[in-house]
């Protein structure tokens, strides 16, 4: 077992109707928030209120109190009718240093933010930690997220999360990309934890079943990322194992119906454990080798980062399948997918791979690359770009430019 | 699932020579310091240093340094140099009221403590957290104990563990014994978390057979507690059942190998999740019996509390078996000790229990009440104390006067 250093101070508020305490929790962070947002899902997602908040304590009256139906963003503003917002709509997918992060940061010290409001998926908090950092930065933030320099203060952050995929409500970490470079990094740091992380199942009741996918698809991948490492221990394994067995079944419920709340709420906490560490704390540093696959696939061609997770994923367990890592996929395949454990190890860590495949299969995700839109043309191109910059020759298994290539064209 | 509001602040610094980072964690909490501490194992836990930590870093000269053995108080003393420390030694287990908490709160009024630093298991730590409370309120601290009146503040606490057993060190809460009303109580507030919890697995190496099994039956016991409860997921209860096999597997080897690092830290990492609520976020509250009704025998015997766990959780088991309880143990019993799926429910139900009785038995604990001094001369009275002071009728299963005398009866 390695040593390790951990802190989560994100406090989560999970269930039906957690945004009633969205008042007191912004209350002690200041009075001018800004308000970040991407397409859709905050217009979209489904909210519903007793027609005075005033009476929420008041069982008699409880019952015959009319509903109200409106928006998560009418309901967020309602919310906050004392505070003074500021609004940076439009969070891409993926989302972009430029024009989104150097808005946000403008806007920040514009109107002298004192706290972000996060409300989407991993999108839009990602990009809201990047702001939080720069906002507080006099340089370009670009530095601060590739390490030139220290944050050494950041905005606080609070979210709400309308998707159940990234992990990033319980994690200090973002994922920006810049185009014009095709870079796609990750930033961590401890002081983008957001204060707190409002989680209601109900408002992934409206995700498409292509988003749904894609979030069971990312959870599933990180769990297994954190999974295939070395000096993992008994505990570690059983919690990657319990997170992709549940991710599987709810996930599957999700889809069959959409407004399943039990299904969505353990969909969603599992989902906000996945990049959180508490699923590998002791075990060796697995170098994250299909995370750093894909950055290049959505950074070259903004594809869903879910799908290309899911691509990627079975061919990478392919191409590293070996003496020296058979006993992982053979746990793997007897404790995930419940195959015989009397059968030769050979055979069920192929099995492993190919249930891995069919599940993501099933679920309606496009198993090759040429589907969301990537040909071979830039493959050798994007091999270098990932031999070059994600350093996966100290992943678990080791990958160098050549065996990149190779996962590359065999997930075509 | 049930709505949940999670926060845990502690830092956890875990693993060989992570004691190194304890003057780093002190310093902003402040200078005057209430060092707590038990009977022994500040005195008798193994540490060693190298010569100078000022050339830590230096590799090429480590080689050549030798060691230096000094006991873990001494290592403590020497990091805390600029420190002022006034020292509270002689804490016992199933920790009093009177005369260590009052004496703590005492000492830290007299000497301005800014923070408390306990060193033991999780007596040490459990007293260390009412003092905390107490130092900062003017009145009786029994009033904030039994939560008369809410305390509005605490000093700052650091603990370094040399116990695996109650996982005091990520959980706000306490249990402090007041030996002449026979009370012992359960003191729980978010005020309590420890600022951060220095976990080397090296510590425990000197944990005696007893204590190490006693540390094993409390941990197994805290995710029993969780495990048995209503509107449980697939998560949590693939979370709990990984516990249950890592402890008894780990637990075994720590009592073959004492100094087996690899076990003993996953063995400490184990009990260090027990009462954090992470295995069970969204399950209905379970109501915790075995620990309602250990804590009369602690209170009245004052025996070793994973002993007395030990000794009821069978007996509680079989107690509440029943149709509306017995998928619980179908479950249990095929995870937790590959009990073969094909047999009838009610065998594999039983067979768990005796399972979970014979494990216990296995690690040398004493499975009868006689055998820890404890006659049936007092079982009414602890069976009326238990019922009108812990709530058990609102438990998993509900267990009222009559129940708990059975389950007293069939554990002598």
């Amino acid at each position: 077992m390695q040593n390790f250093d951990y802190r989560t101070p994100t406090r989560l508020i999970f269930g039906r109707e957690s945004i009633v305490k969205l008042p007191e929790v912004m209350r002690p962070l200041g009075k001018r928030v800004l308000l970040t947002y991407g397409g859709g899902s905050i217009k979209k997602a489904p909210v519903e209120r007793e027609q005075s908040d005033a009476c929420i304590n008041s069982a008699e009256r409880k019952e015959a109190r009319p509903k109200v139906k409106l928006s998560l963003y009418g309901r967020v503003k309602e919310l906050l009718k004392d505070f003074e917002i500021t609004e940076l709509p439009g969070i891409q997918p993926n989302p972009k240093y430029d024009p989104s992060v150097l808005d946000g940061v403008r806007l920040c010290k514009e109107n002298n933010i004192d706290v972000i409001l996060a409300v989407g998926g991993g999108s839009v908090l990602d990009c809201s930690k990047a702001i939080a950092a720069g906002a507080c930065y006099d340089g370009e933030p670009w530095d601060l997220i590739t390490y030139k320099v220290k944050a050494q203060k950041a905005l606080p952050i609070v979210d709400i999360i309308t998707l159940a995929a990234t992990g990033s409500e319980f994690d200090p970490g973002g994922v920006i990309s810049r185009t014009e470079t095709n870079d796609k990094v990750g930033y961590v740091d401890p002081l983008l934890y957001p204060v707190c992380s409002i989680l209601d199942p109900v408002y992934t009741f409206t995700v498409s079943k292509k988003q749904t996918a894609a979030g069971i698809a990312d959870a599933m991948n990180h769990t297994i990322e954190q999974y295939f490492a070395e000096d993992t221990t008994l505990l570690n394994d059983g919690f990657c194992e319990s997170m992709l067995r549940s991710l599987m079944v709810n996930g599957r419920k999700c889809l069959e119906n959409p407004e399943d709340y039990t299904a969505r709420a353990e969909m969603m906490l599992c989902c906000t454990y996945g990049c959180n560490r508490i699923l590998s704390l002791g075990n060796s540093p697995s170098g994250w080798p299909c995370h750093g696959i894909e950055h290049a696939l959505s950074a070259y061609y903004d594809i869903t980062h879910g799908e290309g997770l899911a691509i990627i994923t079975p061919r990478w367990m392919k191409h590293i399948l070996s003496e020296k890592t058979i006993d992982r996929f053979v746990k793997y395949g007897i404790n995930v997918f419940g195959i015989d454990s009397s059968l030769p190890k050979q055979e069920i860590a192929e099995r492993s791979i190919d249930e891995t495949y069919r599940f993501f299969e099933s679920i309606g995700i496009p198993m090759h690359l040429r589907e969301v839109g990537i040909d071979d043309s830039r493959l050798d191109e994007m091999a270098r770009h990932i031999a070059e910059n994600e350093g996966l020759e100290h992943a678990y298994a080791p990958l160098m430019e050549q065996n990149i290539k190779e996962i590359l064209v065999a997930s075509l």
